[in-house]
């Protein structure tokens, strides 16, 4: 998260497919929408892309032009359509999917999200279709956001560059996309997976949050587990994938399927002993000040600003979730504990 | 590998000295020249530079003019010149070498090999010398070929901008020599290696596929272990090392002896395991589309464009190697399993 | 360390508070310049900034002043001011700290470090600061010298740029700080301390030798720990962190404390086995040379240049040291391997 208190959150970027076979062929995007408590995703996703099938893609559309104002997502909505640098008729289908969205949603939607960017110029151009959208229809510069899958060798290259684009422009996250990006390179699963690509997870944070924007992790797709004759959801896999992910610096992390969501909402929050341990070492810090000695140290660690301020974006964080999902903060923090996070006087000054 | 349709094969970068101190000074040329079937690279490198003394360099320079137009070679010859960014003299006689081998063997190599180059500019200028080489004996533009080898900090800190230089250039790769470059950077052995240098290993193999060059692993020289009062091929650390390099999608590695050929060449094919997984995914899938149910799961995994790219990858790569090596995938290969790759339906539309 | 022959030695980069809320507040400052043996610093960072509180740092600044001249501190003094490219008030304090400096003890210092800096043109602004002082009392055009500290977003996104700039200008080091950049990613301490930062530490070393800068690695705050009801030294975890660094070719690292100082110098010097071990070699790579057989195979590992020079870069090392710390070679090599290592011939050709 790079800047707690003036950031949107995503800790959740939920996929979910805007058309699938079944008798209502809203059924996921539908039940993304009305998703309560930890299974609400901070951004939702309708995906017309890899997500919907080819020939489902027309209904798809449709699907989300009528279910999203229908439903009272609390969060942010950001479509993905189709886009490809490589590829001009996948970029044509993603231009008449945006101007579809933003001519009709426009007031629903907080951005589009484009996968397979190019270089630069691509992500330029991708930019320059949500404008002439948004012109368009009469609606503000800069008032529909884009983010962009980060899955190509070109946009890995340019990533610094693609990244400052957004200082200046509506780009407002990078999110990463392993299962192209490991194709594009000719990555090898020799049986223990797919690279984690650590280097890119680190320049995506560094980058992101060098220019104000959010990093989001890739999707993890291997949903369901087989042993001893069970099959069951794989918790230990995603949580292991999304912890890295935070640990760098991430804002959030992809999710698929409403228990991704659970867990990706929980690490995306501060633990309650990591809440615990920063609201008492601020509280000490803060007698400490009181008490005037100068330099503080708590438990054999100096503290200074630096150091203080990792205590504080615990707790910025933690006030974040509470003023927009008051329920996931209420269900997860000890009252107390809440109320001492909530009240704190957290300025190194 | 970055694009295994359209892409050179290069599993196996071999250098040989092109001149040693025995009795038949081009021995180890000729039996890189002579190998067979696993034993044969796919790209021999008569080397001129650091494997030959220099006392042998006149006499390796004509072994290589000599020999190599001698042998019916399958794969591809790119003789590794001398050159440093830091020394004009090595440059010199670099310069010198090209302007031979060129006028000598123009049609028997397919490129040269540059070591130490520095930054972009010091690549522009080797490239320069082989353009001028070319010229001057009537070769078309473009075809004697480059590939430089990235072992200084210089070269490391360009390498984006020297990948970029191959889209519009005779570069052609971009090899790793991790002992010159341990030690410009000052890298310590503390007892358990070299550093492995991930972090450079994964912006090669991301900078060689965004500009569509092959990337290449470095050597490993610990050619033989001694333990129990034995001494033996050490196959173990080298297949780690080079199964490393693939993971990340770097296109083949170097190897310094017919063993490791072998082994390199192994591991940059597809497993029968990983070809039997993957072609069995694309006849699942094959089958899904044809009963037309839309977005298509196999074993609890979804499967859009992106997952079947990498299943393509690896059915197209054993296309690759059966067009130029057909003994080593008969050799490999179970031969039902065989045929069901070479003529599956591989596309996802 | 990326030259060893014509590079200063950095091997410890301490900071030592320049005021502390005690009686005698240079007491640290004061140690720091008095320190002996191993405990002595290659360089001693007087600290204005993070490490000395806001209501001590006009004192400290005195103390500075005061003490300095008075030290005859063997190694290189370079005070630590406030600075910040988010900041202007910051960067008014460090411009009159460094002025203060520079017009009393210039002839004294050589140069400052400047934490905080933001993208290229924050370096270069900090680069004029000190050219504008250096020009008002009279200096000659770079005798002060600029160190920054790498510990946001942006200097590490413009991190190859300002090292470029340190080629041309009185930039002279770059060195990591992991508290700050932690905190400005959105880092997260999930149980298991804070991320390593490979990849930047890996760009950092590179950077650094392709521009012919010092690199040094960052703070270790966790002085003590606490096991069984006894509170230690934590020299475990330190030196954990230190070998790393001098693995992956960075200089030095950054000592907050004697001990620290001691571990810090001993692993950034060459162990006596290395040093016996390299010496070897190159007494038998010259024995071989002398027989005139051509390529050298020493152990099975055939010795070309590069591998050369990874063995004289520790007999280097060791001269380098010996010049200006000739109690620390005699304390830590064995007398007659010193002698071989200070005599030895270390030419390759």
């Amino acid at each position: 998260m790079t800047s707690p208190t003036d950031t949107r959150l995503c800790r959740t970027f939920q996929t979910a497919p805007a058309a699938v076979p079944k008798e209502d062929s809203a059924k996921y995007l539908v039940s993304g929408l009305e998703a309560e408590g930890f299974e609400a995703p901070d951004w939702l996703v309708p995906d017309l892309e890899d997500g919907t099938a080819p020939d489902m893609k027309a209904e798809g559309l449709e699907n989300a032009i009528d279910r999203i104002p229908k439903a009272a997502f609390p969060g942010e909505i950001w479509p993905r359509v189709e886009w490809s640098y490589e590829d001009e008729r996948a970029r044509e289908r993603g231009r008449s999917q945006i101007e579809r969205l933003v001519g009709e949603i426009g007031d629903e939607i907080d951005g589009v999200v484009v996968p397979k960017v190019g270089r630069l110029e691509d992500v330029e151009r991708a930019a320059a279709v949500v404008a002439a959208a948004e012109s368009s229809y009469g609606y503000d510069d800069g008032s529909i956001g884009l983010a962009v899958i980060v899955e190509t060798g070109r946009a890995r290259s340019d990533l610094r560059e693609i990244a400052r684009f957004g200082e200046r422009s509506r780009l407002a996250a990078l999110v990463f996309g392993p299962v192209d990006y490991t194709a594009e390179l000719g990555g090898r699963d020799l049986g223990d997976g797919r690279p984690r690509w650590d280097g890119l997870l680190e320049a995506l944070s560094n980058e992101a949050s060098a220019a104000g924007l959010l990093a989001i992790g890739g999707p993890f797709d291997d949903l369901f587990k087989e042993r001893a004759g069970l099959t069951y959801y794989n918790a230990d896999e995603y949580a292991d994938q999304i912890e890295r992910e935070a640990r760098v610096g991430l804002d959030g992390s992809w999710s698929l399927y409403p228990k991704q969501t659970i867990q990706a909402n929980t690490v995306h929050m501060p633990t309650p002993d990591e809440l615990e341990r920063d609201v008492e070492k601020i509280e000490r810090f803060n007698e400490a000040k009181r008490a005037g000695t100068g330099a503080v140290t708590i438990d054999g660690q100096m503290v200074d600003e630096a150091t203080f301020k990792n205590f504080r974006n615990t707790v910025e964080t933690v006030r974040a979730i509470h003023d927009t999902r008051r329920e996931q903060t209420a269900a997860y923090y000890d009252e107390e504990l809440l109320e001492r996070a909530l009240t704190l006087e957290v300025s190194y000054e």
